[in-house]
């Protein structure tokens, strides 16, 4: 009776009672030799859920401890057993998945992607520990790779056999032994060369690769970046695992800009196209959002009731809060816009907010100036055609310009911060939507109008 | 003495007064060998001008008529007289750029393409005709062409002989003797078939080409739909004159992302990144559209003075003018938004009009019945707590209720239209941004409300 043998019943326990963190740290200590003859002797699924615990180095070397019998075994468990996998990957919380199960070894990776559809790898990339959004997610393995050993004779026999019918690009890999990325080459290049040059001598060993753990928004910025029309993917130690082509990541870039737009304009963002999204989740969508913003802007009747012996006395002051609070409402959106657009295709990060706080002061102070004149002159025109505004109407005509410098410089101020403190806080600046900055500075823009109209009025008209 | 000859000096004439309508005019009427010895007569850049204004047709037949020589002389004095061309064509308006200077000939394109370097190209497109956010703008020449009666023998030698600095993916496209395009081939299939078949047997005659005088979205979209790495662009004729590549599309996609969400915002787009825009460029920016805006919302406040007798009687009126007008303003942006992106991506065209109408109606007046029970609900519940709004309260809440009904479903059908209207007048529906949505709805929106309130309270409040 071996170890394993007298283990096999407190494993089969542990992992029954999903106590995934104690078998773990149980099977830490054991050699790669000894989980390798536990893997033999355990059935699917328990083989697949001890292999999985396995920290990633150790995972490997069982891998390779395992013969190829076994290996092949284990692999079509991991496929056999995937939705029993998912299902109990998705029962535990996110921050146990990602501390307990972490990336397959690339090698493991590559051999199982080989051996999925399409249809299938869908559903398998979750359990290579890859998370949504992730460039691993858009991988594809209709790749060609060769060796560096190779000449370009057999290179391209090995492309006539196994290229036939990849989907993809005319860009075949390099690879050693243990599949890591050594290079890229345009398959041209082979026709063009000698058949008996060897691979080795055209490689450049210049080359850019994309993490499968990384962002998708990483993805679309490396190809924006190099022009790329497919780029390899590697795991974490640099083994080739896949290939993201261009009109994958052209997709998402779409998709994200109408995820960005829909939040922007203070509605959640769509799953469906717009015809195809049924009328109800459509105004759900949108239900939520505007009875938050419904309810914020509650405040501004709050607001203007703290201020109703004012605006009984002087009516003439309630004529002029639409046109003062969506001046500020308009220039925080253009800030917001401007700001938010300028993180998500990356020209601006957090650490610029100072930078971008100095020049939106002196850009809301510039705006609100123009607008107080153009307010100024309104009173002073409308006055003197009509007679409309009495004998302190030039008091009047002061207060509405003030108080648009004031609120101007404010929306630009709070539209242009708010992404900044959005990001900070983890959420997606897209979010400070728009209407969102609008609502929030038409409560607080009442309140700096109504405030410069008593310093300014009081004794007078008040 | 010819009759060119007899006509040269009338021809500069026209030409040095740059009156073109009359000399395309005049010029409609003659034969192509007439029009080719002519040609051959003039100096540039009277023969560039003479051959630029012949309708599309005819300067495809005198351009054969012309000798090789003439022909490389013509297609030379096209590069070399390219500034001068292009101020001049600047100085033309856009409309009667257009109406004068058709698309050049495929033929004479691709030669001319051929034979500038990329720099020269993004200068010369404008003389092809193709209008700024034209896909010929985006077109580049490194392409391989084959005919269809060469063997696979022959087209991957005369691959390997031309396709050498070519920066492009490895397709290349069958064309006949005039160069229209009959089929795209990958060189893989080449280097799968025997060397022995004809090209045309390896034909399915099934491609997707790109117009060149199509928008730019055109191309986003149909890369977006085939998932393809590069098409190829032909003329209206079929003629293939240059091909596209996805990296590219990648880069107008987001640009044209970026350009309509600062539209959206309420700002005209930034041709830089923010941190690169000059700070008064910036500004100059978001002033003018922060100006409109300002214009249209003081109607607001001409709406407001119209109802002064109400307010003055009915305060409480007052209170409630912020928090009706912008759920209008906020349930339009959210309607623009989802159709502006939807018509942005191709989703929904002008002829959905009256589907996205009664879509809408029905979302409007759902959202408007929501926000109006809660505002109900509001004006209820102060009352029973401070005795707010005093003996009339009820009528107040059916009054802020109805109001919101009104106010949103107005906000939404607008929203959602204005796109439609925009597009319809040749407008980029972007441009019925938010802010732009949200004034016109605050203008309508207190007519509405005052006019409920009138109706509602006339006997009571006021």
């Amino acid at each position: 009776m071996t170890l394993q043998q007298v283990l096999k019943p407190d494993i089969q326990e542990l992992v029954a009672n999903r106590d995934f963190a104690s078998l773990r740290l149980a099977l830490a200590d054991w050699t790669p030799q000894e989980l390798a003859d536990l893997i033999e002797a355990l059935e699917p699924p328990e083989d697949v859920i001890v292999f999985r615990l396995l920290p990633r180095d150790l995972a490997a070397d069982t891998f390779e401890y395992l013969d190829t019998e076994t290996q092949k075994r284990l692999v079509n468990a991991l496929i056999q057993e995937k939705e029993r996998l998912v299902n109990l990957l998705n029962d535990l919380s996110p921050d146990d998945r990602t501390s307990l199960f972490e990336e397959l070894p690339g090698h493991v990776t590559q051999r199982l992607l080989n051996m999925l559809s399409p249809e299938e790898r869908q559903v398998a990339v979750m359990l290579l520990g890859y998370p949504e959004d992730s460039i691993g997610r858009l991988m594809t393995t209709d790749y060609v790779a060769i060796r560096p050993e190779w000449t370009v004779q057999q290179a391209i026999e090995h492309i006539r056999k196994h290229g036939k019918d990849s989907e993809t690009f005319d860009v075949v890999y390099v690879v050693d032994r243990s599949w890591r990325l050594l290079d890229d080459l345009r398959v041209r290049e082979l026709l063009l060369a000698e058949p008996s040059t060897l691979i080795a001598d055209l490689m450049d060993e210049r080359f850019v690769a994309l993490r499968a753990a990384d962002d998708q928004e990483v993805a679309v910025a490396e190809f924006l970046e190099h022009d790329r029309v497919a780029l390899p993917v590697t795991d974490s130690r640099g083994v080739l695992i896949g290939i993201v082509t261009v009109d994958d990541v052209l997709d998402v870039a779409q998709e994200e800009a109408t995820e960005d737009i829909h939040k922007l304009g203070g509605t959640e963002a769509l799953d469906a196209p717009y015809l195809d999204t049924p009328l109800l989740s459509l105004v759900s969508k949108r239900a939520r959002w505007l009875v938050a913003l419904f309810l914020g802007e509650m405040l501004t009747a709050s607001a203007m009731g703290y201020f109703e012996d004012e605006i009984a006395r002087a009516v003439v002051l309630a004529l002029f809060v639409p046109l003062i609070i969506s001046s500020g409402g308009n220039s925080g959106s253009q800030a917001a816009t401007l700001i938010i657009r300028a993180m998500a295709v990356g020209e601006i990060s957090l650490r610029d907010w100072w930078h971008v706080m100095r020049r939106e002061v002196f850009s809301g102070l510039l705006l609100g100036g123009i607008l107080g004149a153009i307010g100024f002159v309104r009173v002073s025109v409308w006055h003197a055609m009509f007679g409309f505004y009495g004998t302190h109407w030039l008091l009047i005509g002061l207060t509405v310009a003030l108080s648009l410098v004031g609120v101007v410089m404010w929306g630009t101020l709070s539209g242009s911060m708010l992404p900044f403190v959005m990001r900070k806080l983890g959420a997606d600046p897209a979010t400070s939507s728009t209407p969102f900055v609008a609502t929030l500075v038409d409560v607080t823009g009442l309140i700096i109008y109504f405030s410069v109209a008593a310093a300014i009025l009081s004794g007078s008209v008040l």
